[in-house]
């Protein structure tokens, strides 16, 4: 089965997987005690400089709300697009762990700008409410956009303006970086970011995320809320050591080029159907497409892919590190086919 | 290196390795809509019988938690041995997430008896008091002894007297299991237990729990509590490949009984040293000793375990699947050579 | 001083006050278990119809956010004005308390439709999303506008429909009654509200707020609730004494009367400056509109008041059960005389 | 009626009440922003010196729960006595709203003491385990016996040394005063206390509590705290026109040495009873004893109490303001006639 539904279709790199077992062998310590931990810390360094914190987590949703807890207090607010997804894709997990109200913010193309987020910082000061402290972006957007480096840096000028902070959503970072031609730390600690949520899972691992505070000042009590987050594991020298392999030999790289391109190869196929739509700039390894609502469920039997907006049509096509052209053939045979 | 600090400094088994390798080919759906999930959800039926829910989380604290999140609303009291893992391992982890209050007994050994629950549900219907709601016990306990069928049902029937459900905190099920020489449904479901936190990675996988409903009523909302619990992976086939190689095969037995064994092989021999006391009674995978103060560092440069109790010396001794005899003699002749 | 800052500027009507004087002698029983208790909760049924469940609270913020931990759990979602008062202005109590999600919709003068609500009732049973439960209005709402019994039976539908509750924040309730023309049941109970924030306080009490349940299944725990959630008064015959005379002799009218006659005066009066434009249908006890951005400072040292839209420049204008004639002039006067 | 059950079945001091009467004229600001408030955190800055933050609420629960939350993170946990109000008499308020542990130490009379405390300071830095931060005293305790300034010191300094606070729960703060005869701030601020709930509603007033910071750092972010916290009083006016009148004029003390000597008297009269054994020492409001079991109940009948513990009859018999010889009178009397 091959699918557009998800990154988080695909499997295990097998560089990763190679790493992992090489990983297994008798007893070393737990809860990131261990040569693996420390070893991918020391890569993390090697990518986004030495005066860094990285704490190891399950998941996006654990790095995004457990990194959020690290910048806030209950009674604050976080700024974030309308889509975040801290905002429709994690239950009500910021809300109840935080404590805090997400103000979602309608953006074109995913991206907020200083001027949307500027004009819901209000009522500083009144007790009676929220009061805003995070910027949260998700680089690429869930739109599957890139912010510039420059767009970032003019939201953490904001965010510092008004004594907030600037979080970023890395489930696709490595993406972004490919698709910006930039190493990790240029658009990210280099642009003012003070916390970043690093995904690995979409990007070819099995298990794990990784939180980085820029602002270290923030990471004082981070162990004790990864544990009480639920998010501490035993075993870590088997997430460890898929940062190892993820973070070395430009495999993190290779992955997201590799999706990138096929969505850059998707969009040009696509934009040769009359019935199709692009919607959205093809910046990163998503492509967004409105199709003939009656085809839609057919080409979904041929090759799965979700539908965005019920009302609009607009569909979604997420490429990874392991998607061919034969599956990009496969879906655009299927729609040429379907809308004919 | 080889240690007796705890049953998660072991690796991965071969066998749930192997099946982990077998299940990385191409793309399958997420979140648990794959066969893997199928399967392994039909292996815990192939145990507990047909009529039950399970969910997979990744960690102990998570199975718990959510487990009980499952059973309790805000206002309700927990009570539980008072070194149950929910009450002084997990952080504040329950406190935060179901709202609730431990309620801590002291006990012999580990292990709740009637007598002790019944006196700590008072103030039953007053607004005022923490309104006791369930029975947490940990099959082994803490002190890695074993319920008995029988007072596993006297826990089930004083908590149905008193409208209440018992939850087992089952990190070390196969465990408790193998010593009871049952197989898993006798002392669990079919003992009246609501709710089972079924450990696998202190069994030879490398991530994953299960928390497994027997009282299905109390599922319903379950999905929506693990996604907001943070507790959703997605790519969850390789979570479910280990529970289906565990649960396959005899795997959780044979790897139990080797670690239960290997458990009686160190209480013998600790038994033959005068200078040490064995304090618990040895019934699964763990012995628990006193040592003399001023042999223990050296004895854990030798192989590392942890002192328990920095008061009385007592020490744990945790034996996994891939405990040695090899290894137990270097801790043997460690604690003689020391206390000679 | 006068001021149309709001209806909470006023002091105690001395019929409450006489009231609580008159309660005022030896010992009762707390937290309720007293005859004034009984006797509150007696007038509400006068008003509303036995079978019905009331609890007094201390605040507006306590019964909202209260009465909606009756309905929802924390994975929900609850919809509602953009502006509505759970949404802006109390702080993050209700994602803290309840955990939830509140999806504030942009509307018309405050109000919510049918239609504006069933576009945000998205993704029903899919785990990843915060599932709608509650829709909430305010009566009056924040624009001081006046849902017809109509409209709320169109959204007691929807809400059925969806398996959703109906919350009614009623802190002025009793001048949505007097704006309809109609006893407290019929557009409350008879509309199809589940559970209702009864307000005192802006009408002429010191302090307290009813919880009204017209749902009576939701209000088994509430005294739980109402307890954990620091809600619960011990000289609870003080509030309760406070209600019995604001639902005896129709003081809630009179004094709802009184305010909303007031504020149908002020816009006559400034209907008739042509520096004022009104904003808002004015339907019960508060006047919105748009002066001369320059004059404002000025006039508000005449008499205070509002901004409520910093860009706009409207302002609200809340008249009380004390508010007079003289102080309407004091206002018109002093605009006029800064915008001439 | 008249009842030895609790000081809050007393109702309002009419000194209280006319203060409230006074405040009662025409418009204020809300929420604090009145002349009447101003005057109430003057009064206390009499009391307790310039240095201090002050703030009010509604109730006991709500000032501990809401001072505990300025002084802790959510991984933290609290050392209080076993039978603490915060332990046991507020439901889940604590747990839910702080997120932290409460660990319930038992006590001799209901205090604690440096040696109980420092035991349970374990774990420090241990990311499994709750971190502890706060030690919370009541003063007068649960058994109103009172901590001496020594001992309250010693606590202090046992708290500094571990990097920890000093929390007072001063519902009956006034009966400690009188009992140690010395002023408000001797035992508290200058004993090292860091955060106070003041209380008002036991003492006289109608209702109405004050969180007084003295490690005022601890203050900076409160009002948030408190409106989310759904602690913050609309028409503040007339709680803090209790506070002035409550700490004017000796009327504090005037009421706590009221009901002290009441209690005293009280004592005198029980030890001459030969079916009544004192329990506890009577050092301020109230009295325990225990009473032949077969008489309580129609003691009961003839002045009501409540039976603190059921196992082994301790009674509580607490003394208010307004509690008459006569009162004692027929407590006593009752006792005489059914134990005979």
């Amino acid at each position: 089965m091959k699918a557009f539904a998800s990154d988080n279709y695909s499997g295990i790199h097998p560089e990763i997987l190679h790493a992992m077992t090489e990983a297994n062998h008798e007893h070393v310590g737990s809860y990131g005690n261990d040569i693996y931990t420390q070893k991918a810390v020391e890569k993390f360094k090697e990518h986004f400089g030495k005066e860094i914190e990285v704490f190891f987590v399950y998941n996006g949703t654990g790095a995004n709300v457990l990194g959020l807890s690290a910048m806030t207090k209950s009674f604050n607010s976080i700024i974030a697009p309308e889509l975040a997804h801290i905002n429709v894709d994690e239950s009500t997990a910021p809300e109840k762990f935080l404590g805090c109200k997400i103000i979602g913010v309608p953006t074109t193309h995913g991206k907020l700008t200083p001027a949307l987020v500027e004009e819901r910082i209000i009522r500083v000061h009144d007790q009676h409410h929220p009061q805003a402290k995070v910027i949260s972006i998700s680089q690429t957007s869930e739109y599957a956009t890139v912010y510039t480096i420059e767009e970032i840096k003019a939201l953490s000028v904001l965010a510092k303006k008004h004594n907030m902070y600037l979080h970023m959503d890395g489930s696709r970072i490595a993406n972004a970086a490919v698709s910006l031609n930039k190493g990790l730390r240029e658009f990210t600690r280099d642009a003012g970011v003070d916390v970043l949520s690093f995904g690995g899972t979409k990007n070819g691992m099995m298990v794990g995320e990784a939180v980085v505070f820029f602002n270290t000042s923030l990471a004082a009590d981070f162990s004790y809320q990864r544990k009480q987050g639920m998010q501490l594991h035993s075993k870590m020298r088997f997430i460890s050591a898929q940062f190892n392999a993820l973070l070395s030999n430009d495999l993190w790289k290779r992955n997201a080029s590799h999706a990138n391109n096929m969505a850059k190869l998707l969009e040009q196929k696509l934009r040769e159907l009359p019935a199709v739509t692009i919607t959205q700039p093809v910046e990163a390894n998503g492509v967004f497409a409105i199709l003939p609502k009656q085809n839609i469920e057919k080409v979904q039997e041929a090759i799965f892919f979700y539908v965005w907006n019920e009302k609009t049509n607009e569909c979604r096509f997420m490429c990874s590190y392991n998607t061919t052209e034969e599956d990009i053939n496969t879906l655009v045979d299927a729609i040429r086919k379907y809308s004919a």
